[in-house]
């Protein structure tokens, strides 16, 4: 993207860039959300009815994002959250996402519903770190064989989805007819599948118990909003919860990640890894999650505007852009580390009438 | 409507669609509310002020949306509200309306002022579930009539309106000259009679339980905005009350539903059966009022959109979508059925500044 | 004005006619307050910041609005507020207004800068009830003579304003250049007079005393916001106080009256007749302010915007749209009388984030 | 600027006058803000939601504004904000402000990168009260030359600027190019250096401690936005502390001025003297700014709007304007020196949902 970085200053720009590009059915599967979309725009919002309450002359200028894991040191906080069908955006998206991911450190968590399997992704960019994220088929076979598959190449951790008994009433989705498209039914397949006809809704925690017993990888539970399921995860095994309303796809009108964060890491964050997800768009967004008491951050939907922008090199943009302003973030707030990060860094916002 | 489906996924659609088919009398008499619609448009907007907290991995995702009503078993929490003088969006408005309720399952509460009488209804559409909406005339002779309708043509419940002692101040109504409609004055008219000629707004609470002794039917109150006239209302004899604010047409800055409920629940929810209606437009907002207490809620103005759109078949389609979403809310709330929601699943939304 | 009852409706509907009848010096002057207009704005707002809870069923359709006001019994609680250089709109403004406030039984406070002079507006028009509005010359002379004509011709009570040492920060006013207008000084001059040069803004509560002990009128205090404030004109012999912010064409950002009548209600509202203006546009805001403890209100702009449209008529149709407006509010609170209103009515808006 | 001062009626209308006279890199440069702005919009914003709670009849039409600080008495509470590369504007800039500043009694701060130096700038304008502002460099002697030739030249004081570890997300300066300019590199240098490569952004309370013990000046920490800081400001040896946020430069979503006073003077006011930047446009945000307890403000992009404007008779303007409405809100508030204000002036503003 010569030339481009100028006016790529923000992952704003990078979306505005992004739309022209689009096809109307990507751009439509990309950006949409549940009904009225409250929640979608709500993600973005909230981070910004949180305040930064900085410290000054820590003598800070070079902060240092790394944060642990699931037990193991990472450069930083920043992972990329499974997309489901980024091969409508460009057929090499997954691969092109996670060599930008393996060029940053940052870890991509390929979906079930990906363009390229598991296999072949591990395959085409082994030095990606990477977790898998799983969405139970009624056909249990196959889900054991996708399990199989991450275990066997090298995926970090599985991410249980769970906040899609059903299908969100994605009206955006179904103005363009991505429902209807005869091309469906195939995981790799270019364009969305009817997930609503595989998936398997009636999963519960009983099902999570197993899973997690039955795999050598860790289990992070996506998609709890409360501390009354952040419970039941830990006490049913899961080693991380994400807090997450799917991007605003699900159910409209829920929580924000910002909003549901607290009373997650209230109920667990002291036995679970706590990650959140829902319009990180900015480093001082990074910033208000870990204070308050998130461990790592996943971004979606920007990564496909990158690789719509400039294949690998938007995603890398992307990434280079989020983890720059992370560390201003960091030095504007006068953390060495993401350790001195703590709550009270944040404040309600003044503006947002709180 | 053939080929319509796609472009109607909401409510909000099927509005869109219906304002180019209205007369402009009939859009200024259908959308119309008091004063500056401050109270019209909260309706809406106040579902909105709450945010859902869902439960995951509850297993569900065929959910049951059956609600006892009255002591009976109803498959759904959605009744039509009653409209009068639907006539203006075309002439057998109502007789479509009720097929439709027939066709789903739903109670329609028809006006006093429907354009179709309470006995012409039942013999054209006897399938309909049906209650009748009675506002007492001064010529308490024509009301014992009406009532003796109701009774003798299968309406299950009356539904006593008492938020009219008088009109209230409906600008876009006195614009279009409604008011002096010479063709005014028929119950079954087509046009607005002026219905502050008739109905007798010095009605008291001795009125209703006179009312009340005098009937075989479960009289509900509709109108009641605090829990001071629940109390009322429970002692003089109502079954149910209707959290009412007369579609925002009769005192502009009122309370909407919405926010009246919680108290009028806390005040009767125990005794008597607690309605509620105004602004409903999506599923969620179905969940909300159920989660709050409600036993059921009432949609008007979708079904006058849906009729004006597509006829019978519009009704139909406004009414299928609202239970679609309500069955999707249901099961992305983690709710097997009504009886699992409770106010712990709602909370005050943060994007409303609370 | 044949024909124009169906477009004005409202308050909104006359200012909305008069904008293209006013000349841009008269616009500037009437519309406009000090600096961002924040106050200005606000004065309306303020009371759709305030939600109706209704009583329902009480039999009322006529309520009575009459108020008892300095002891007399007055037909209902509306007031003409002060309003100087009216001639701006048309010579025979303050005439034309006192004859629709005589046919409607409304007491217009004539004021200082009134086009028309006390005794001659007394002359005209008798049978107007009156009070007169002072501002105290820095030339006592004159402002005894002022007073004493208003005691001669059956004015019923002075309104002191106190809220004016200094000039506001008027910009529309400088920037039409109203202060450099070379006709300026003569009370009775249909232009604005530059006031500064001739109020003494000097003035204490020492000299309210002094005032009060001097004429046998009782003395109203215009401009209080605060109970502090209101105690003291309690102290120094006021008969009443109106919470004002002279229609925010004062000190910018200060609050309206609808937010700060409870306070002055709660502490001096046993003792004196406390009296609110400022943005009163419905006939709901007169049953918030009665409710929130006003004997009654004062309404300014709108008159001056109803000769614009149509000279006397158009004056007359303001006070009876607001007249007929508080009967319907009266009528669907559930109240007889004004007597029946109390605090309980009124509620925090749900939709202004309270 | 003859004529111009009728459409000069405020800092609003200075601002829009400067648009279309800078060029596009001052307009990046002046009014740009970090990231998405929320906190430079707040900066303003935040004084609009307090209201001011006025007392009456107090007697004052010519209020004092003198105020103390740094243990002397000045004329009024302004002070000039420090803002570098104001040649970008005009090459006179510093001097043609020193000039309106002087003729005001107005103290200006001196940027470190302002385009004319300490040392000259006394020589041009001897008679301008004036302050400097330090940042510190990695070249410490380049740092004790600056201080020696602020002790020198009469500056009374070193405002240490404590916020800018690392140069914040500048987006508007980034997209023009700012970075890039091949002349960037001298202090008096008419565009922006890279100032990144010269500040020391590692510097600690410890290196405040030593400037302070060096210096006969007394050192003011401007960029505290928590007690936390203010605490620390005042144990290593601060004459007072500037609560600011870089005009909202630096960190996006951090606090307004007007929301973090309150806990800084809580925290110090008793021991240092508190000033606030940020937003401050009128009159009346500087009497709430005294009232919270700050003993002076300080105004940076106005007086840049007046010399792009007029030159030093546009800085002139800006300052009478300021003064002027000033004098008046005092005025109105009823105080007739800036000692009268307190806390119970000021109130959360209604309008702000608070």
């Amino acid at each position: 993207m010569p030339g481009l970085e100028l006016d790529l200053q923000s992952l704003a720009d990078v979306r505005a860039a992004a739309e022209p590009v689009l096809s109307e059915r990507a751009r439509a599967y990309i950006n949409g959300g549940a009904a009225d979309e409250t929640t979608l725009a709500d993600n973005e919002a909230a981070w910004s009815r949180l305040a930064l309450a900085p410290r000054m002359l820590t003598g800070v200028t070079d902060p240092d994002p790394a944060v642990t894991l699931l037990g193991r040191r990472r450069p930083h906080p920043l992972l990329i959250a499974p997309t489901g069908f980024a091969g409508l955006v460009r057929p090499d998206a997954d691969v092109a996402i996670a060599r930008a991911a393996a060029a940053t450190g940052t870890i991509i968590c390929l979906s079930t519903f990906a363009t390229t399997p598991p296999a072949e992704l591990a395959v085409q960019v082994p030095e990606a770190p990477r977790w898998f994220q799983l969405y139970v088929f009624r056909d249990r076979g196959a889900t054991r064989a996708l399990i199989a598959a991450a275990e066997a190449h090298g995926y970090g951790a599985l991410v249980l989805t769970v906040d899609r008994p059903v299908l969100g009433v994605r009206e955006r989705e179904r103005r363009i007819g991505v429902r209807a498209d005869p091309e469906l039914g195939t995981i790799g397949s270019p364009v969305p599948v009817d997930t609503s006809t595989r998936v398997d809704g009636s999963l519960t925690w009983a099902d999570l118990e197993r899973f997690a017993a039955d795999t050598e990888l860790p289990v992070l539970v996506k998609g709890v909003l409360t501390a009354h399921d952040a419970r039941l995860a830990a006490e049913r095994g899961a080693a991380g919860v994400i807090v997450s309303n799917h991007g605003g796809r699900q159910l409209d009108t829920t929580l924000s990640g910002a909003d549901a964060l607290p009373e997650v890491v209230d109920a667990v964050g002291s036995e679970l890894d706590v990650l959140v997800d829902g319009g990180i768009r900015r480093g001082t967004d990074v910033v208000k999650a870990l204070a308050l008491g998130a461990r790592a951050v996943l971004v979606g939907r920007p990564l496909l505007w990158g690789i719509a922008v400039g294949g690998q090199d938007g995603a890398r943009l992307v990434l280079d852009l989020l983890l720059d302003e992370l560390r201003i973030a960091l030095a504007l707030t006068g953390a060495a580390s993401v350790d001195e990060l703590d709550a009270s860094v944040v404040r309600p916002a003044p503006w947002a009438g709180r």
